[in-house]
């Protein structure tokens, strides 16, 4: 498909080396959206093929998600909703956010619209985490940076905000699962793969974690064997799927792709550092 | 069951002046909770019975349950986790809670604990409606009250707190229901009854209302056709149900029951103006 075409608006699709190489009038990407996993960002340079995204757009979609979520599985609303429709009557007791301590794993835009949802909530204790602290927070006696370790170790609710990459791939692994609470909430709104879904199906099994959402597959659509799991929460990788941001997405990216056309500055060419994390990942 | 007891620590279950005629010995009844409608005050009165309850303890379980559902209904949460575990992949168009129009209808502990979670989420417009309108919200430029017609006619998502009472019964009928917007939502933590439930399963089942949130019901365990409707998140009556507030309230009635055998001060005794409620009922 992508033989003829001078600029690809871009999804999720797998942009790799190989689809570059059937590209041969090829000279711009304009991702709709923020992950660049997919994206073979190094072939494209090697190439001079440009490369844009919208990093700031989906944001509060995945963010207000992510609160959802984490009220749904801590009252057992999911489950509760199946047994309802299939005529079950179950009373489920849970937990209050407000009693929660919240872990929050990669603080970007998406993570720090989290904090900020939060605020309304009245949390004890918010832990983040990211490759560098920051002093965002500072001032803020309820919000601490910790290490991930800590976050595994003490927060009754984990939520993940990083980008897939080498280093987050299979980030948590049974190991780490397991040295969550037992009761645990755990959720994934930002890429397939970096909770090991094989993994996260044995602990849950094993019954371990209260429960878990997880909007983002390895493989997608997803067939996976977490939907035997009842209190894991599933949903079709809706995170940025708000009317508003999806709008915002494919308009950025499609006037980002017109500046393309009429030789005007790029303005949201994606970064040099994300060229730098995935030359990290060739070495 | 009753007939033995001085005192009842009592749950939703309806204490007629037929049952408290059957409860010879019955001095005092201790609510678990806040709604009265199950209790005949005035006949509790007239035998000379004492009712106390524990009208702050269940509200900030309401309130964050009532947010959760929110964010569930505007995401097609509900929906997309029931498809998943039936191995059906369909990703929805949501809104965001920021961009919408918020109606509480009842601004009691439980709408307040509500408005307070909404601080977090940038709201562009809140209405408030009760009985009478209050200065709390004073200076909030996004925070009006209004009358229920306004919040039925403009609010994009409409949650309903207030007790039930002759004057709230059946408050919320088909043509209340119609006047809402096409895609309207409308949560129900309050009681059972206060939407009538045939008319919401007829509009809904006509394609009005985007998607709707019900925790309590007429006749509970809930038996009825809102089951049908896949859009209708349902729950089995589990605002209070959080371990915090159940335990507040659980202690909070032992507690008043050990101060009326030890001749104590009561102190949560039903106040005077729910008893008007009643008497109102009667005339």
């Amino acid at each position: 498909m992508i033989s003829d075409f001078d600029i690809i608006i871009a999804g999720t699709e797998i942009i790799s080396k190989k689809v570059m190489d059937m590209g041969v009038n090829l000279k711009m990407i304009s991702r709709v959206g923020v992950g660049l996993d997919g994206v073979d960002l190094l072939s494209a340079r090697e190439k001079g093929i440009a490369v844009s995204y919208t990093p700031d757009a989906p944001a509060p979609a995945v963010s207000e998600l992510t609160i959802g979520m984490m009220l749904t599985l801590l009252r057992s609303v999911h489950v509760s909703n199946m047994q309802m429709h299939q005529g079950e009557w179950k009373r489920f007791f849970g937990h209050r956010l407000s009693e929660c301590t919240v872990g929050i794993i990669g603080v970007g835009r998406i993570g720090k619209g989290v904090v900020e949802h939060l605020s309304g909530f009245n949390l004890k204790t918010i832990l983040l985490n990211d490759i560098k602290n920051s002093d965002d927070y500072d001032g803020y006696d309820n919000i601490k940076w910790v290490n991930k370790e800590t976050i595994y170790k003490e927060a009754d609710i984990i939520t993940l905000h990083t980008p897939l990459t080498v280093k987050t791939k299979d980030m948590i692994r049974r190991a780490h699962l397991k040295s969550m609470k037992h009761d645990a909430i755990i959720i994934n709104t930002a890429r397939g793969g970096i909770i090991n879904e094989d993994d996260l199906y044995a602990v849950m099994q094993e019954g371990h974690l209260s429960a878990a959402a997880i909007d983002v597959f390895n493989h997608e659509p997803y067939d996976g064997k977490l939907i035997e799991i009842e209190r894991c929460l599933l949903t079709a990788h809706m995170g940025s799927m708000s009317i508003d941001c999806r709008t915002e997405m494919e308009i950025k990216a499609v006037e980002e792709a017109v500046r393309f056309v009429k030789k005007e500055n790029l303005q949201s060419k994606v970064p040099e550092e994300e060229y730098i994390v995935q030359q990290g990942c060739r070495l």
